[in-house]
This record gives structure tokens, sequence and C-alpha cells, in this order.
């Protein structure tokens, strides 16, 4: 048996597709701050869209750099709630996480990750709900392991957490060129590709990307073009991303996510 | 007189119809902490419409259950700012509250409280502005209130606060059906009833809701429906709730806030 | 060499144009919690119009007054992010600033305000983004300032900051009037003029605004209008803001922040 070794920060983040205009997210942080009055809670996003699992998988994947370790995320985006489907606490890198088995950790944990199926029945509030498990369950759990229980102490078995969500890999066509598909579109109106500036040899400044009939150029950053003109970066995610400068790409392509778009070397 | 029974716990929680465009939940918190750094300030939600001290009322009642003893919460929906309308400070369950005497507190207190006017020349900061008492009064209010000072001293007078507001009652018909109003549609579209679980005898399984020529079934959550059907469950505020799963009742209904259904035992 | 002045009370606020569906505020606070667990952030507002800098710099300046000194004010509304813009810290009035060197600051500051440019590359995280210098520059130099850095030792030099940015003020006509431009709208469709109380000369009951053919009167508060009325009140700004009680200015009149309107004597 290893030794204890999760040391919490105190930190707690919540990650949610409940927007802000209803009271659920208010909810949940008085579940957590009732048991575990010193938690201090972070807003991760509550914008990710209704049961995406897949933005979720997205945004706290690229957010986990930001974070201590022993910190506790959080998760609820939770399509299948009063399903069967389990919940997973699951120790990672000094980090905890919890969230329903729905495949959302799969691309934010790393291969030395333990997971477990979370010991819903110790931790439910009297009274849980067939539909808010993130309040009823998740909160009080992530109270407990903000508050020094081991994550792996919190599960009953340790378990295979559903496969399910990839984020998208650009394909490579015979040429050279890669497909990439949109994950998401920001406030901005920009369009976060699905590429990292490691997939593209020789570094960005080589590439363009096709859509229709024009070519975006990758720049270093949206100063470098001007008001008005398409480009694209190495945005905020580490991956490509369309945008134009002091407007929307969405609009202006009318692009969505999903959509695929080309990258091809400069000529 | 009694001894003292208020023990804050530091928790502050704020309820507004501001939305989160404008910086006006930002100054009630900077108002709150430079008084009392040490408090914990939740927001419970913004995202009332409004003015609407209806749902303020649903969203604060339904929220109770999840805050320890000693919270203070503080509620700005206050379409009489400015006018002679009350500030009200109120002690019941152990909870302080402070909030416009409109209404909004009338379902959310319990037969126990005591209610004062708020002493709120004591409390206005320097300058005060007659649009924002939120910031101006209730602010500094609070940040006593969590700080130690007893509700009922924050107060000149105990009163009876305005009865107004009434969370809709589901009506019993001669057949023994309920007509139930829609409270309101949340995020994801779903429609909340002013129906309670424990409103349908013998248990929400034999019921279903008519809604124009569609029957809808009550199930135990989401899951039970296959995607894009009509369904109803006991939702996270243990009202019955009309949904579709993976998509928008309010949409495919085109039912508001306001609309009646009728609730029928199963056939 | 003046002695250390700098005392923070360990509060750190955010202003950013983000909006809430992207998870860039959260990554900024895990930046900050990170090498600072104690700071206490206050999201002042992310609803800053994108790359409005005018806007942001109305919203922080009327928000100073809530804040106790020692507060560090971080700013995120930064269309040159990447180029070659600098970024600033400044200490005024016991407040520490962080900034892109954009004009924002500048209806913000006092003529006592010290400026410096940040010290950039001791700040940068390692692998820092050429489009998220609030994430990766400024959050962790708000750590290290709120935890006790000198403003003044962040910088690498004292540097005048850039103007652009004004506040617009009232333009009087030869006939006494007022011209004055609509700031923004905020949630409920006010309309925030350009005009403090303090330009109105005998105060505000004297006045009247003129928008086409419609006379609106000055009142001491929205509840002296009937519903659907519409006035003007002195605002949570201390601006003349036009409102429609129980209603919206903005959908009513069709004004848009950038329009002029006329404030006059009443006759």
């Amino acid at each position: 048996m290893t030794k204890p070794s999760w040391k919490p920060s105190g930190l707690v983040t919540l990650l949610t597709d409940f927007g802000t205009a209803d009271p659920y997210v208010g909810m949940m942080k008085g579940a957590i701050l009732s048991q575990q009055p010193r938690a201090v809670i972070v807003d991760l996003c509550h914008g990710v869209p209704p049961q995406d699992v897949r933005v979720g998988a997205w945004f706290l994947r690229h957010s986990l750099p930001y974070f201590p370790e022993g910190t506790v995320h959080v998760v609820v985006v939770d399509p299948g709630v009063g399903s069967g489907r389990r919940l997973l606490v699951a120790e990672d890198r000094g980090l905890a996480f919890l969230a329903p088995d729905n495949g959302l950790l799969g691309p934010v944990l790393s291969s030395e990750a333990r997971v477990f199926e979370l010991d819903s029945a110790r931790f439910a509030r009297a009274g849980a709900s067939r539909t808010f498990h993130g309040r009823d369950i998740l909160a009080p759990a992530a109270a407990a392991i903000a508050g020094g229980l081991e994550p792996a102490r919190a599960g009953v078995a340790e378990v295979e957490p559903l496969g399910g969500v990839e984020l998208p890999r650009p394909r490579r066509n015979a040429d050279g060129s890669l497909e990439s598909e949109v994950v998401l579109a920001d406030r901005y109106g920009n369009l976060v590709l699905s590429v990292g500036a490691e997939d593209l040899e020789g570094g960005p400044a080589g590439w363009v990307i096709e859509s229709d009939e024009r070519t975006i150029p990758l720049r270093g950053t949206y100063a470098e073009a001007a008001s008005g003109e398409l480009l694209a970066v190495v945005d905020s995610y580490g991956a490509i991303e369309i945008a134009v400068r002091d407007g929307s790409a969405a609009a202006r392509l009318g692009l969505r996510p999903g959509a695929t778009v080309v990258l091809r070397r400069r000529a």
C-alpha cells in the first residue's frame, strides 16, 4: 500500500454547463462551504454548452496548468444524471477530480491517473435529488477531499473510466496538408482548431489555413493583422485559432464548431 | 430579553437581478470586503429577471438548505429603490436576511422569523445614492452582521413585512386534477412548475401532465426518456419540471413562465 | 528615496472583456492563487464590451471608491496584446494597478500616480503565450504585489502612460445647454450619460433632457415616475442616466452608446 500522497491546497474548481441564469452554481458552493468553510472555490467556467462533454474536456485539460497541486476539480457536465452512470473520483499528478463517468475525463487524465468509482452512498446528502448529483453528491465529496480525505479513499473500487470522448486530432492528407476541426468559438468569435502549434512542422509561420476560397496566414499575434483582417495565431489554449482583428471570425466565415478547415504549408 | 443567538459563519450570499454585464456586483463585494475583509461572499445568482421579485423568492427559498447557519443572505431585487419602501433585516433559523421590503422575503421566512426595519441611516455610506441601496446601505449592513452584529440590533423596530409576493400553489380541480403554473424556465429550457413532489398523491409516478394535446409522463430522471422525448421529473428544486431529453421544453411547447398546465392521475 | 508605502490588503480585482462563456477568467484566478493562495479575488466585471477601453475605464474609475487601500486592480482589456505595447504597473492613492498601456488607466489615475513599465520578463510564466498576457504576465505580477511586492519594484522604469482614452465630457452650448454622450447602456437598458450631477448648475432637479421630440425630466429616483414613464436620475455611477420605470430606455429611445442628447434648464 502506498503512503498517502494527497496534499490538499484547499482550492476547489467548478466546471459546469449551468450558465449563470439560475442558482445552481450558488447551491453547489453552499453545499461545499457548509462542510468545508475554508475551501476556496474558483469558477473555472459555467459556460460549457449544455451537455457538451467534449468542450468541457477541452476547457478542463487546458486549464490544469494554471492550478496548483492539491486542487480539487469538480466537473458537472452530466447528461446522464440519474441514470446508472457512475460517478468518478480520480487522483492524477497531485490533483483530484470528481466527475460523472461520461468520458469527459478521458482527454484530461494522464496515464498515471488512478480512477475510482465514487462512494456515492457515503457522500449523498439526505434527500439527494435524482437530477443534481453535482450538488447532492459531488459537492460533499469535494468538501471532504479539499479537507484532506485521500481521493482513493472516497472511492469504492478502482475502475476503468469510459473512453467515449476524444478531443479531435488533425488528420494528415496524402499531400501533407492537415484537416482540422473547429472545436469551439469563443466570446470574440475566435475559432479554436484541433491543431496545436506542435502539429505544424517547421513552425506555425510556415503554414496557412484554407477555408472556402480564402487563404488565411498564420501570424505571431493579433496585432500583426490590420483591423478587420483575417488571421490565425497560436492562441491562449496553445491551439491554432482563426480570428479577425477587431472582429468575429465566426461571423465572417460562417463557421461553427464541427466545421472542417485545411492547413497547408505556405507556397 | 433573549440572549444573543447570532453566530456568524462569515458567509454572505448575494442574490440580485444585476446580471453580469455591469460592475454593480463587484462594487457590492468591494463595499462588503472593505469593512469585513474576512467575509466569504458567494454569488447565489445574479440572473433573476429584472425586478422579478417572485423568481427571486423562488431562488432564495430553494437555496437556503444548502447554506450553513450564520449565513447572511443579501437580496437586491429592488424595483422600489429610492421610494419610501423600507429596508428589512431578519433573523430566521440561525440565518440573517437583508432585503428591500417588497414581499420577496414572504415565501422565504418561517413563522419563527423576527423581522426589523433596517436602521438605514446608521449603515448608509457617506454620499449614498438614491438608486443603489444594495451597495450603499445593505452591503455595509451585511458586513457588520457577518462580523458579529446581531441582526436585531441592526434594526430600528420590529415590523410586519409586506405580504405581496406568493409563490403560486397548484389549484385542485373538482375531478382531482391539479392546475399548475410554470414558475420559470431555466438555462436548459426546462419548465419548472409550482408543484412539489409532495403535492402528488401516491407519488409522482402515478401522474401525467397535460399540455395542449400532449400527455407527458412523470419519470424518475431525465435518462429514462429517449433523446428528444418530452418528460417530467422531480427537479433540483424539488418541484415538478417539464423537460426534453437533450433539448428544450420551453422551445418545444412554446410555454413561458405564467403559463398553466394540468396534472392528472395516470389513467 | 521614499519609504515603502505599499500595504497590500490581499484583495485583487479583475476587470476584463472576457465574458463568462470561456475559462479565461478561471485560468487567471488559478495563476494568481497558485502563487498567492491567500489572495481574495473579486470579479469587478467581465462584461466590458470586447476591446472597449473606454467602457473599461468608466467601470474601473467608478468602482474605485468601493475598494479598500491595498487592493490590486488588474485590467485585461487588451486589443494590442502581443504587439509592442507595454504593460504598466501603477501605484496611486494606496492602490495598485496592472494594465496594458492602452490609455485605459488615463481617466482612472490621479495626478499623484506613479506609473512604471512592468518588468514583463520577470513575471512571465514559462511558455507564456503571445495572446494572453493577462494570465501569463499580469496574473503572476498581481500575485506578487498582493503578497507585498512594492508596485514600483515590479517595474523597470517610470513612464508616462499613453493618453489615448478620455471619458467624454459634456459640451456647453452658447445657450447654456449641455451636449452629452451616452457612455453605455446597462442590463436594464438604462442609458448612462457623460454628465455628473455636479455638472448641472443649481442641481439636477432644475434640468431636463431633450432627445428627438421628447423632454425627459430629472427625478430624484426611479420610483418617482409611473410605470413605463421616461425619466432621468442621478445613477449608481453618480452620472445622469435616462431610464424607463419598469422598462428599457435603450429600447424606447433607440439610442446606443455614442449617441448625443441635450440637457437644458427647465423652462
